[in-house]
């Protein structure tokens, strides 16, 4: 399903990537011409999602290989590496990129790594329409889900993750309700992931992240279906905070809890969820709301960005290659070695 | 320990008001001449708290009483207990200003009225005093502990509840650090219990609800402390939004869960907690926050304003009169049948 408003436009000599903070009030654009912007608007917030930010560093590596200098590509590839710590799927595309200028002469560098984004961005696009079919038949009809963050178009390149499941159950009858978590501190459920399900017109309601379990308790809900910023090879998988304590309640409430990812999420350096480091964000974004203080001045606060949900937890991993049982952790080892994924 | 900023003040013709809605930003009072004007600052949230609010409707009868007429009264007591659904400490303080005024010549209900609600307001500031000794002891040297919403001073008549004793804990030596969740939607717990920990020179942190769950997984935690709005005869807990999820994620955890609250918020007429009322608030107050809109124009939302802890996660209950464990349903009985609160 195409997005009414395009949210990243690669045009050769820059990349056009939509402001997400400022929505849903505002459509503003951010133009980035050199790979060391595309890091500062990743590092910024102007655009999240681990998948997008994948794509977005694979872009950033073509506008370096404008200089036609190996080097140059190094520098990028290491500011972009860095640019955020916790999603795996940075690293990935940057190596992707990377393998793709293996031996190519300085002069062809711009061309040839414009195609290997444009082929990485393609292929994102691709898997979220995989994920979609294969994850919407894990739930039956009229299932009522809570999601958590955003994990839909904006996220990614294309139709989303977690999203992209729930658009393709919904066209099935498979979903009657999505339960959107505001997520705070950066809302991105209340700003964003409510946007995107309004504009495909599936019912949804935006609740506290702290209501999740009351509604489960005072209700049915049939599944917790959820993004991953990077799954260890166990299956930890690790999500925007306030997933681990959701899928603690959801196990609680024997509700299933589903991780949507591309295998590119998928860190087989990471042998599981305590070796993955979580991002601390400025205190200001939680001590701030749009700028406007709620708490006493000089108060401390901690802003932990993301969070891992341990595999015992997680009932499955949808991915573009399949479906997975983290508790069977050969299955992930199997999906790795097959994954069809731009390889590094 | 006397607050610095009074914010229940008796003036014999009126009762003054902290707008605790204001704060940490503005000090502003709201002065209520008559009991629907209580009645309306109880719902409006000018003041919340279960045991504030239950202060404050025993002074709004006396406010009624200076009308002399049993009628208006009576009529008064229906307006201030449907004031707000949850809190059963509104039905209990109109209960006992009822029984005060039982054959009182109509000439004598204003002092008499007056009287009570004096001794009313008392015993709440005496009872804090005692839980916060009580409930000191449960915890070991340097505890760290996570609260949530403000069963603070600003919540009761004197020190609180919850942070009563965790203030009597940290007099003690018992307390290192306190968390605190922000307490979405109302902001509860950055804009009050910040500053009351604050004001009383308390290690704390601000920390979005969806935390805890995270920082209990990385760190030693040693308790959770809230207060309550009802507790069920059966030992279930009713409290703020969030706390449910809380209890699930530090039994998780291994981290005890604490309840703090007078015997007067023990309802005996609700045998648990699938009887008592959750109040559903304005959508309004989940889709903005400080009058800013967070979510797309025409989006839904539901706002629970509590939810219940069933006893089976609720360690121990404090109460004035002792501490119960509530899996053991005969203790509350026990303490209900002792309570030394005003009688009704």
């Amino acid at each position: 399903m195409p997005r009414p408003i395009p949210h990243i436009v690669w045009k050769k000599d820059r990349l056009r990537l939509l402001d997400q903070r400022l929505l849903p009030r505002r459509i503003v654009y951010v133009d980035c011409r050199t790979a060391s912007e595309v890091a500062r608007a990743i590092k910024d917030m102007v655009l999240r999602g681990a998948p997008l930010i994948g794509c977005s560093a694979a872009f950033g590596m073509a506008l370096a290989a404008r200089r036609r200098s190996a080097r140059a590509l190094e520098e990028a590839g290491r500011l972009l590496v860095k640019s955020r710590p916790t999603a795996v799927n940075l690293a990935h595309a940057v190596g992707a990129m990377r393998s793709a200028a293996e031996t190519v002469e300085p002069a062809r560098l711009p061309a040839v790594l414009a195609r290997a984004a444009e082929g990485y961005y393609r292929w994102d696009l691709e898997s979220n329409r995989r994920m979609a079919g294969l994850g919407a038949r894990l739930l039956r009809k009229c299932s009522r889900v809570v999601t958590h963050c955003n994990a839909g178009a904006l996220a990614t390149s294309g139709i989303g993750t977690a999203l992209g499941v729930v658009a393709e159950a919904f066209r099935q009858g498979r979903i009657s309700h999505v339960y959107a978590d505001e997520t705070r501190p950066y809302l991105q459920g209340s700003r964003l992931t409510l946007w995107e399900l309004m504009q495909e017109g599936i019912p949804c309601t935006l609740i506290t992240d702290s209501m999740a379990a009351h509604l489960m308790k005072i209700s049915r809900f049939d599944a917790v279906i959820v993004g991953a910023d990077r799954i260890a090879a166990n299956g930890d998988v690790c999500n925007k905070i306030g997933t681990y304590g959701l899928a603690i309640v959801a196990r609680h409430h024997g509700v299933p809890f589903y991780a949507v990812a591309p295998t590119t999420t998928i860190d087989p350096g990471t042998p599981d969820g305590s070796r993955i480091p979580i991002e601390e964000r400025s205190p200001a974004e939680v001590l701030e709301i749009s700028g406007i203080p709620i708490a006493p001045r000089g108060a401390r606060a901690r802003h932990f960005a993301f969070d891992v949900t341990p595999a015992r937890l997680v009932t499955a991993i949808v991915t573009e290659g399949g479906i997975v049982r983290p508790v069977c952790a050969s299955g992930i080892k199997r999906l790795l070695a097959a994954r069809p994924c731009p390889k590094t």
